[in-house]
């Protein structure tokens, strides 16, 4: 790596000084992820190539190798992240410890911050098909969460505090299609803010519209 | 066109005898319109050619011509067929006489028929990112049912019906995002049908989870 100060040709005519003033975005790692999957959100993961990130980062292609060993790490990282910090979620003391309903309505919430804070992942892992090794991997996790909260359903339905006509599966489901079509219409600084939006969800799933 | 019971040379090598048994698949207005919905759905619509569509289909490019004027009109029909379905479910008698609650209720259950009848069609609707006029029209479409939606939430909470603290376009956002999950998990033929379906639909929705 050159060192920070050292003069160095910019990566492309256009706005070179305006990336330096920023602290250059486009080369850091994090910068290039973000990046990244914004295009992947935009054009879809398989229509996107590494000359595609490269423009939309305004670097060489050898400036994206220089962190990442192509477009599958970069997807890996992506949806890696989005699925940590769900899983996070389902390790709190909130989700482990107390009666089946509260600690569905911990992840529940929990979920709701993951996605408002790491919107484009959640979005990217929300949109993936399955068509690579790392893609079928994270439906992999997907569908391991998705049984950690339907356990939750069938425990609460166990104990009395949920509804015993449910299905957990297809409950399960429904309420993570209520969170997850947030990537479709929730702009982050826009509207509700996390906590208001989760109170929404939260009280959608457990206390539905009917007044009582 | 040539007379059906002419000899005529196979579309493909593959399976001409079968296809020739089976009313000739991929010839039909309908099925060449539902092969290239498939297509869209697996590929995207924008990563699709038309020369993708004639493969699937195993005909000309000319032979899609004869039926549709390109790929757009081919995204328009399935956008309109999933669009005029649901619209046709608010101007049922149960969506626009009776208790706000109960007209919300019949378009959810509605809804639900739709997306089981029309999945693939459905599918692609909720896909579109709006990059063309076709696709923006559909989008457009959507913010209309969508508000229809709002509005019968905001008509049930203003007379007692709804909960008073519900925030009627997240809430109509909400249920939808459950409904449109549909297609992502719900596969005809297999587990629920659509009655059992829109009852769970419909139960999560009003009653919530929790044993009241």
């Amino acid at each position: 790596m050159p060192h920070p100060t050292a003069p160095e040709r910019a990566p492309s005519g256009r706005s070179a000084p305006a990336r330096r003033r920023a602290g250059r975005p486009g080369h850091d790692a994090e910068s290039v992820l973000r990046t990244s999957v914004r295009v992947f959100n935009e054009r879809g993961y398989d229509g996107t190539s590494m000359e595609d990130l490269a423009r939309a980062l305004g670097v060489t292609k050898s400036a994206i190798y220089h962190h990442y060993s192509g477009k599958a790490e970069l997807l890996r990282r992506s949806l890696d992240r989005a699925m940590d910090a769900l899983f996070a979620v389902t390790e709190e003391p909130g989700a482990t410890a107390g009666a089946a309903i509260d600690r569905l309505e911990h992840v529940l919430r929990g979920s709701v911050r993951v996605l408002v804070e790491e919107l484009p992942h959640v979005t990217l892992l929300l949109r993936v098909r399955g068509n690579t090794p790392v893609e079928r991997r994270a439906l992999k996790r997907r569908r391991e969460f998705d049984r950690f909260v339907a356990d939750l359903v069938r425990e609460g339905m166990a104990d009395g505090a949920i509804r015993p006509d449910a299905d957990p599966e297809v409950a399960a489901r429904l309420i993570f299609g209520m969170v997850n079509s947030l990537v479709e219409w929730y702009r982050p600084g826009r509207g509700l803010d996390a906590e208001a939006l989760a109170d929404q969800v939260a009280a959608a799933a457990f206390t539905g519209l009917r007044r009582h």
